[in-house]
Parts: C-alpha cells; sequence; structure tokens
C-alpha cells in the first residue's frame, strides 16, 4: 500500500477470481467457464475487415449489441445497456442505487457482492440461506434496502421462481431490486420480462458463461429506461468506451447464433444430469443446481480434502472457506469427457479411504 | 433519472465523447484517432485459434502485456498495470489518490477530469492556462491536492518539459503526481524513466493515440509498485478481467512491432508540420502542437462557424464551448489527402469572406 491511497479505501478487501493456471494438461473445472468455443458467426465477424479497424473508437452506445438485444429479447432498446463483462454493470449498480446506504443479498452467493459493497461504502446486509442453502424469499420482503439476488445463486446453484421475484418486486417497491442472471440459461426462468412491469427491477446477464465469451467480456442490464439512463449517466462519468470493437462484434454474433448457443446449453445441461447421477450412485450430496456447475459433498471427505486430491490428479474445481459451504466443492459442468474423468478420479479418491 | 439514483450522484454531469457519426464519406477529425490500421501483428495475433478461446477467462493480470511493455519500457512488471482504456485507469487513480478530497488540473485539459473528481466526491481545482493558454508549472508547486497534468496537454497540444514535471514532483511530496500521456509519443519527453526516481508519479498512456488501438480499449499506467497495488486493489474490487483476451493479444502486438509503430507516428508528425504551414499560409494562427491534433484560429472566422462550414463539406472537427478556446478549432492530424482536403476547404471558406 502507498502512503497517499485514501483512507476510504485502506482496509477494503478485494475479490479474488478463481485460479487461471497457466500450465497445460489441467481439467479446469473452477471458474464456470463454457467448455465449447463460440459460435463459428463469432470467428467470422471478427474478420480482417474489422480487425484493419481497430484504430477507429468503438461505438460507445454500443447500438448493434443494443438492438440485437432488443431483437432477440422483444425489449426495447432503451431498457438495455452493455458492460465490460457483468461485473461492471453490477459495479455501477451498487454505486449508484444503494438504499439508505445499505445493500442486501444472501449470505452465500457472489463473493463480489460484499466487495463492491465495500468499495462504494455501502453497508453489506447479508442474509442467512435457510439450512438447505437456499433462499428464504421472504427474508426480503421490505427490507429498506437495494437487493441484489443472483439466480441462480452463486455457489449452490439453487433457483427461485418468478412468483418469488415478484413477491420482493411488490414489498420494495422504493428499492431497486437486482437479480442476476449469470447463469439463468441453464435451467432457471429469466425476470426479464417483468423489466416491463416493474420500475424498481434491474436484471444483468452475462456473456461468459451460456454464451461462451468469457473472454470477450460482455454483460447487459435490462431495466425500466430511467434505471438505464441512470446506469449510462455513471458509465459515461467512468468509461464512456466501455466496449471495445471486436467484444461488440462478437456479442451480437452471439445473439445471431441461436441454435448454436441452444445446442450448448442443451449439451451442458445434458452433462449435468449425467454427471450429478454419477456422483450420487458414488455417495455424494448435490446440492439441486440449475446453474453450470454443481455444489457436491461427502461424508467421507472434507470439502478441502477433495479439492487437494483432484488438484493432484490434475483436476482443478472451486473450494470455498466459507463456513457454511466448507463441506463442498463446486464443480463446473465441463465438456462430458472431463465429467467422467472426474467421476473416475472421485471413485478413486473415495476407494482409497474405504 | 430514476427516483432509485443516489442522491450524491444526481447532479453529476457526464462526459460527451467526440461525435461518432455513423455516415460514410466523411473526413472524420474530431477524437484524435489515428489514420493507419493497427500493425499487421495484430491481425496474425487474433487469428481462429485465439478466437476459438474466447468461451475462456482473460489473464486478470494480463501478464503476456505486463511482460512486453516491462521489456520495451524498461520498467519492473510490478510497476506497470494495465486498463480497459487509459479511461479506466484514471477513474481509478481519481478514485485512490484525492489529496484532502483535492484534485488539481488546468482549466483547459481533457474534459473528463472534472468529470472524475465529480463522481468521485472531490473538489476539482481548476488551474488556469496562462494567456498563451500554456501551463505555468509554477502554479503546480505546492498544490495540497493530487494533481493531473496531460503532457502534452489535451485540447492545446503544448507540452511541458522533463524538468517543470521534476519539480512539481519535488514539491509535492505528499501528493500523487498524474501525468497523463495520452500523446506523448508525437513529440514530447516521456516522465515514465522518473517513476524509478520519484514514488510519487503515476504515468498514464494509451493505445489509442500513436499505438493505432482506440477500438481496443487499452492503457498502462506506470508508478512506484506501491502506488501499481493500490491500483490494483481497486481493480479486483471493481472489475478483475477489465481485459479481454483479444485487446490483450492487440496491445502485446503493438509493442512487438516497433517499426511500424515508429513509422505511424513519423508520418503523422510529418503531416502535421506539413498541415500547420499549410495553414499559417492562410492566416490562421496554430497553437505549436507536439500531439496529433493542433488547435487553430483564425481573425475572419469563429471557431464555431468554422466548425460549421467544415461540417457542411463533411469535414468532421471538434470545437468546444469553453470560453477560453471557443476561438479555436480542435483538428486531429490524420491522413495526407484528408490534411490537405481541410486545407483547401478552409482556403474556400475564407475566400467566400473577403
Amino acid at each position: 500500500m502507498s502512503r497517499f491511497l485514501s483512507e476510504r479505501y485502506r482496509s477494503l478487501e478485494p475479490y479474488t477470481p478463481g485460479e487461471q493456471p497457466k500450465c497445460d494438461g489441467l481439467i479446469k473445472l473452477n471458474t464456470n467457464e463454457n467448455p465449447f468455443p463460440p459460435s463459428p458467426g463469432v470467428t467470422d465477424a471478427i474478420n480482417s475487415a474489422e480487425l484493419g479497424k481497430l484504430n477507429l473508437y468503438p461505438d460507445p452506445e454500443a447500438k448493434d449489441l443494443i438492438e440485437a438485444a432488443s431483437r432477440y429479447y422483444g425489449v426495447p432498446e432503451n431498457m438495455i445497456m452493455a458492460g465490460n463483462g457483468s461485473d461492471e454493470l453490477l459495479a455501477f449498480s451498487f454505486m449508484a442505487f444503494q438504499k439508505n446506504g445499505r445493500i442486501a443479498f444472501p449470505d452465500i452467493s457472489y463473493g463480489f457482492y460484499e466487495v463492491y459493497a465495500g468499495i462504494f461504502g455501502a453497508t453489506a446486509l447479508k442474509i442467512p440461506l435457510d439450512d438447505s442453502l437456499k433462499v428464504n424469499i421472504d427474508d426480503y420482503c421490505g427490507a429498506e434496502a437495494m437487493i441484489v439476488l443472483a439466480n441462480p445463486n452463486a455457489q449452490t446453484g439453487t433457483a427461485v421462481g418468478l412468483d418469488e421475484i415478484e413477491k420482493v418486486l411488490k414489498t420494495n417497491e422504493n428499492s431497486v431490486v437486482l437479480v442476476d442472471e449469470a447463469y439463468v440459461n441453464f435451467g432457471a426462468e429469466s425476470s426479464l420480462q417483468l423489466t416491463q412491469k416493474y420500475d424498481n427491477l434491474l436484471v444483468i446477464q452475462t456473456f461468459s458463461k451460456a454464451r461462451n465469451l468469457a473472454g470477450g467480456r460482455v454483460g447487459l442490464a435490462f431495466a425500466d429506461s430511467e434505471i438505464i439512463k441512470d446506469l449510462n449517466k455513471i458509465k459515461y462519468s467512468f468509461n464512456p468506451y466501455n466496449l471495445n470493437r471486436l467484444s461488440i462484434l462478437a456479442a451480437v454474433a452471439s445473439i445471431n447464433d441461436d441454435e448454436y448457443f441452444k445446442s450448448c446449453v442443451g449439451q451442458i445441461t445434458d452433462t449435468r444430469k449425467i454427471f450429478v447421477g454419477g456422483m450420487e450412485e458414488l455417495g455424494f450430496f448435490a446440492l439441486p443446481s440449475l446453474a453450470n456447475f454443481v455444489l457436491v459433498r461427502h461424508d467421507k471427505i472434507s470439502g478441502a480434502e477433495f479439492y487437494r486430491e483432484l488438484r493432484e490428479r490434475n483436476i482443478l474445481v472451486r473450494h470455498f472457506n466459507d463456513r457454511r459451504i466448507a463441506d463442498y466443492v463446486r464443480i463446473t459442468i465441463g465438456g462430458r469427457e472431463d465429467m467422467a474423468a472426474l467421476t473416475e478420479a472421485a471413485r478413486e479418491i473415495l476407494a482409497r479411504r474405504d
């Protein structure tokens, strides 16, 4: 730390992203990446003609992307905004909409929420998941805070229904309710259409998971046009050219190739079913996941040990030290062969403990 | 504005980027873009193998880029950080290093500085340029504020020498002195090597101007390793994966093709000389510019009128309403033919006023 850093950031605890090891030959199931390459349309779109224009600024409005998203989702253009990954949109939202300096979210969720609350000087109200690690929606009714719900929830993969989201929206009319739908395409219901009914709903999606573009850094926000105006005000006061030319092209191409998108998502949800079945046969308990990852535990091995044993076999998953999920590891649903290899490794690890 | 926006951002005045018109056939000299496409190495680097990996997250440390910059500039890796354009690095810096809530910069400079001060709740001390629109360095000695100097200065193009930068550094030992070198490669002296001598110096450069990559959004910060640690703390609390995979590849390729870089810069500075000569022959006064733009005025026509007359002839330049430079227009140094077309248009515009 330098002697110049502002007092307010001195005790800031930054987010720790999942490990991105440089070594080859690793089965990498720790950061919820999509195992399939992006749509061939992406490669076509980023052609030499477009690369030759990189000396020119991108369109700060990313209008081509907003138009494509508007057509695809049937939401008006003035209710959509693009970000440099959904993380940037989350940051802008936490800046703009904290309610009475308070932001409420589940105690187990995307770890970044607490970091955002910290950097923007808000009080983080961490509301415990219930004993089965699910969101109890009544805890969020009349919270007198900005509310942030990942749906499906990060780390756990469990989802709530639209009726529950509506209950939160109706009982928090004067607060923004942010629904982070990073994982929504793997089986949960999207709240997107509710943005046309509730002026306090903000839905954020990412291209990093279901859309095979984690390396491209693109996210979208959907909300009432006044909320989108506010977020743009923050963006134009922070980083107007937040999306580069190539990521805009990639995102548009992804939206335009719906067949590929659905095929990849279908394969991942099929693999999830097979993988969970195989792990359950080995005596694992898996939280019911509607995401592209699953949280599993086994009575015979701690989460930390299972993580280490897999790591020794060149399989990287994620373990969180948080007390409530310390017994678990979080496993990304990758390709069919990778998941079979993990199941086989788990069988071997358990066998050696008998 | 929604009813949810935090009080502190309600009166925020965002930055207005230069117009990015969609129409064809325009000679676009309003946003200081480089007229040459990126190095052929950029096109080679962003090949189909790399595009096929867009499903994977980028390296949050952008280590390949930091290594390339370290080798090229001879600065240790722990003294360098990459941003999503230099704008993002400026934003992080204004957040982190305001001194007693004060940030000092010239009254005519990059318009974004005042916006950043506003969004991060700092008082903007706008120090007037002298009557010849140059920085009077004594005004920044012992300022009891974070100091931000664009060198060459934005809008005016004039530069200060390293002796003057050192004077500011020595008389503000307890404040960060940020030198924004967006335009430094077109003829000014870089303060980069002084970062190894002064722990309060922060130098920020961009790939948008001299490096032909405005569409790629890449910037670099150079400073004492403790300042870089602080900036990373902000980044990892805001947007850890701030650079996408393709922009990292493009930036590395740009650094590695030094011949192309120097050739483009050489052509632009040659063109600047020819263009300024031609405009002076027509009776224009041009501020002495070491940037890839030049501020010009003529006694026979106001800045606003000259802007409009050029616009009617499909030539887009930039006019600022600021009282002190309202007589001028700012003209980007583009390709040789575009500049000749502008000079010819200026001749015609003036002839009609005789």
